[in-house]
């Protein structure tokens, strides 16, 4: 089985990037885009993120050997019923959300009887939207692919090679594993930066003013995944709930055994821990997964 | 009173930075610098970081009209120690340390009679060491100057000219507000950065390669953070103890806050903090304190 037409469901930062990196990359697969927000597809049409821009979900999907719908993960469900009646039968569905076991559940649900295999592209920026998407958005990084029990190999085989031809290294996941992996590498850097962020701007006796100005001394950092869209992550936390609370769990131990050895000034315990992060930076960058520049090649004096 | 001569004390990122600053402005100011580590003496006169490296503390601010302390807080002592018996009799002592109440009471119990000014350029990356400086660091940031009571206003404006020669926007401020500020905007950042790294690479369910492989979701923000000096940071958080402490409550007080959310299924609360923190992004960007391009103009797909 070869994937010659894609229809992308959702033409935001993922699903206009998925476009963007089909065509920039010359593969010989037909895009058909929809999105339920008209000025989307609007922009979608302007910047040619898809070959056709579609009136309809149902429209979009008539052609299409794979359906992925990038979506909030809140939305999946009805997503997949706009889709259902235009599916072809041979069609495999998947999608990009950043949690996986209900998100197979909600397509499990919507689409009795179609291919369904949930995948998840582990990039992003803090953007979002139709004119967030680029090319190279998923070049060195992973997908991890969640397929089912009793999963198609023919279908599994196509999609994992779509998503190596866009650039991403794949790797096969079971979904409850995958939510425990990314709440602890996506969903609670998210929560925490979330609400360090929400901390800073309701204190009384530092103003906000204060906050912005001196924000270089690392909260910028925080600000900007804090800056991600509010749909997609509020969704994230409720369909992925049961893993957050556990790793969160894990997070305040450790800060509470690290809030204590501040109080009794502890330095070796501070001083051990902080060495031992170096060394997952390190790999970070030794893998591929990061800039290896300083303050990731940010300007600096511009 | 103008400032002709600095010495510079401890050559890492900071000390490294105000001297290639120095030199790249082409200020009529000479620069001579120490480091107790002989290598680093070695590579920052190869690197050309101050106009003479000298051998003893003591001969590096023998005519220094501005020594300023580049070394963790906890060594402030003892660096003022050393300096001592060098120091002119008009000469300004200032540092770079990020808790500002505990520096300015340990200088001013080493150097009785010396006019100490404490100072925070608020500004650094995540690496350290004499090879770690470079000439812009300080451009467009702020430098936070803490006057002590009956602080020599002359002294004052000299050394406010000197920072604002670098690049760097001043502010005066009291150091226990200093303190209170940096906690929210710097101390507790990276505490809950080494705080995640720790977490994430001490399960039992998630192996730490998968941490590694799957951390663009948002972890590998925070190893960043959690790569910056280990000395620096437990002298941090050991000497700015107090208002750390009050400020972690307050963001535990938060976090729990969002558990219960989640756990309750309150997407509601979710939305509001995360549109909300979005705002603060916008006036970081706005206020030039960060890149605004997406992802901090990270490389994608190299």
């Amino acid at each position: 089985m070869t994937i010659r037409s894609v229809a992308i469901i959702g033409l935001g930062l993922l699903g206009g990037s998925i476009g963007l990196a089909v065509k920039a990359r010359g593969l010989p697969v037909a895009t058909t885009g929809w999105d339920r927000d008209a000025s989307v597809r609007e922009r979608a049409a302007a910047r040619g993120l898809v070959g056709t821009v579609c009136e309809t979900a149902e429209e979009a999907v008539t052609n299409a050997d794979l359906v992925i719908l990038c979506v909030p993960v809140g939305a999946m469900g009805d997503a997949a019923r706009a889709i259902a009646p235009g599916l072809a039968p041979h069609a495999i569905v998947s999608d990009v959300g950043s949690s996986k076991a209900a998100v197979a559940e909600a397509l499990a649900e919507a689409l009795p009887g179609a291919t369904v295999i949930p995948a998840h592209p582990v990039a992003g920026t803090e953007q979002s939207g139709p004119d967030a998407g680029f090319a190279t958005l998923f070049a060195g990084r992973w997908c991890i692919i969640t397929p089912p029990d009793r999963c198609d190999p023919e279908a599994l085989a196509a999609l994992s090679d779509f998503w190596t031809a866009l650039g991403s290294k794949v790797e096969l996941m079971d979904a409850a594993h995958h939510d425990l992996v990314l709440a602890v590498t996506s969903h609670i850097p998210h929560l925490i930066a979330y609400t360090i962020v929400g901390t800073a701007s309701d204190l009384e006796d530092v103003t906000q003013s204060e906050v912005i100005k001196y924000s270089a001394g690392g909260f910028r950092d925080f600000t900007r995944i804090a800056a991600s869209d509010p749909v997609m992550w509020r969704d994230v936390f409720l369909t992925n709930r049961q893993a957050v609370l556990e790793m969160l769990g894990r997070f305040t131990e450790d800060l509470t055994a690290l809030q204590r050895a501040i109080r009794s000034g502890d330095g070796d315990t501070l001083f051990d821990l902080f060495t031992r992060t170096r060394a997952i930076r390190r790999a970070v960058i030794e893998q591929g997964q990061d800039d290896e520049r300083p303050d990731f090649g940010r300007e600096h004096g511009a």
